[in-house]
């Protein structure tokens, strides 16, 4: 039987769109779960992510290294915030360690998610191989969009139509929300030159009056990592497709 | 003083886009905001736009004319719904009388605008004497998308998209969101084939399972109507071009 693959543009929104689905993709192009995915690749063991400043506060407290970043900058009293270029420069250091995040969009979408039995993170970083992940689940797939403060975000759309449309040409979804089938159009008139086409973003326009063109552009570089994160236990890990597969024995 | 055009996808995210704007346009092309256009340039004096159906009711055991649709079709107890079609076959009858309007998302829309400045009613069937009208008109606009059921909506989209471009294009406004970014690049898509780009459009399969294809047809045929309706009072009606030059003086 053919599941259903579809796109909710923003965490507020995600009532209107969370029924019938147990496997909830979050993305946040811009920049938290591109650096979850670059972190967990590049060795940092887990990731606890939470919504407010005050919660990394309380675990920065406990003796935990914790990153918060909130409208493009690091939270004053943190020294990592949601950059992958910075967890791909300071890899040595954090190998092996738990990081606890919090960002502006990003992890708050995982926060509403995380009744569901499965929450996974996606990033244009590692497309290819979480849209083959997603086609062998047989499950239906609602994928989230961090948005930017609740509104509509152009980066996270892109990459949430470019899940969607891997998954619709793999013949085993169908997809019914106009959100979805926007998506999927607006994905197809960008992925050609993606970076020309997010000019126009709001929050890429944000990221480089920060002088973040680095991140930026690292971002919006499909398929370079491999690295699903996966939600256990209320931490970010990454999957190990060997576990799962037993475990759907 | 370059003004702001931004598009709002629909009634749920309207706290999060209405800041800083007194004109908003409410768009339903299937059916709401077409079949107002049509009922007041085909000679309807006034439509009395309610939220509820209960309200209708109370109209209409006070003697009024009232009109309610519900998922596509006549309420019981009603015999006009939102069929722009109806409207145009039923003129002689209604030419000059009050109809009391409620409809899925159309009203609600405009009841959640209604205390701005000036609100207006957007169609397809209107696109170029409206945006023409916005252009003049040296405010900021926000383009109200109905939805479907708090929604996105891929019709409202299309059309909220290219009263931007229209607007975009006179050099006059700018757009800083990522909705009318991503509003306008899906009319550029669309605009040479709209009925075909709609096939994937849920409310358009919606009501073609009604049977309601010629209102489909005709809701999405751009620019064969000349009305502006305007809400005074509580009432929509048609915008009188003069009397609002005079009033501006």
């Amino acid at each position: 039987m053919l599941k259903h693959v579809e796109i909710c543009y923003s965490p507020a929104e995600y009532p209107l769109y969370q029924e019938g689905f147990e496997l909830v993709v979050v993305i946040d192009v811009l920049r938290a779960t591109s650096a979850i995915c670059t972190a967990l690749e590049n060795g940092v063991e887990k990731i606890i992510p939470v919504a407010t400043v005050e919660e990394a506060r309380a675990w920065q407290e406990k003796g935990y290294l914790a990153a918060a970043e909130r409208n493009g900058e690091i939270v004053e009293g943190f020294d990592l915030g949601n950059s992958p270029v910075a967890y791909i420069e300071r890899a040595e250091e954090l190998r092996g360690r738990t990081v606890v995040l919090t960002t502006t969009n990003g992890t708050k979408a995982i926060d509403i998610a995380r009744d569901k039995n499965t929450v996974v993170i996606g990033s244009l970083n590692n497309l290819e191989t979480l849209s083959q992940w997603l086609i062998d689940q047989n499950q239906n797939v609602l994928i989230l969009g961090s948005g930017w403060k609740d509104k509509f975000n152009l980066e996270d759309t892109i990459c949430a139509g470019a899940i969607a449309d891997a998954l619709l040409e793999s013949g085993k979804f169908i997809a019914d929300e106009d959100s979805t089938v926007a998506a999927k159009f607006i994905y197809r008139s960008a992925r050609d030159n993606m970076f020309a086409f997010l000019k126009a973003s709001s929050h890429r326009r944000r990221l480089i009056r920060l002088n973040l063109n680095a991140d930026v552009k690292y971002c919006l570089t499909p398929n370079n990592l491999t690295t699903i994160p996966i939600l256990r236990n209320g931490s970010l890990v990454k999957l190990n497709h060997e576990m799962v597969a037993i475990a759907q024995e």
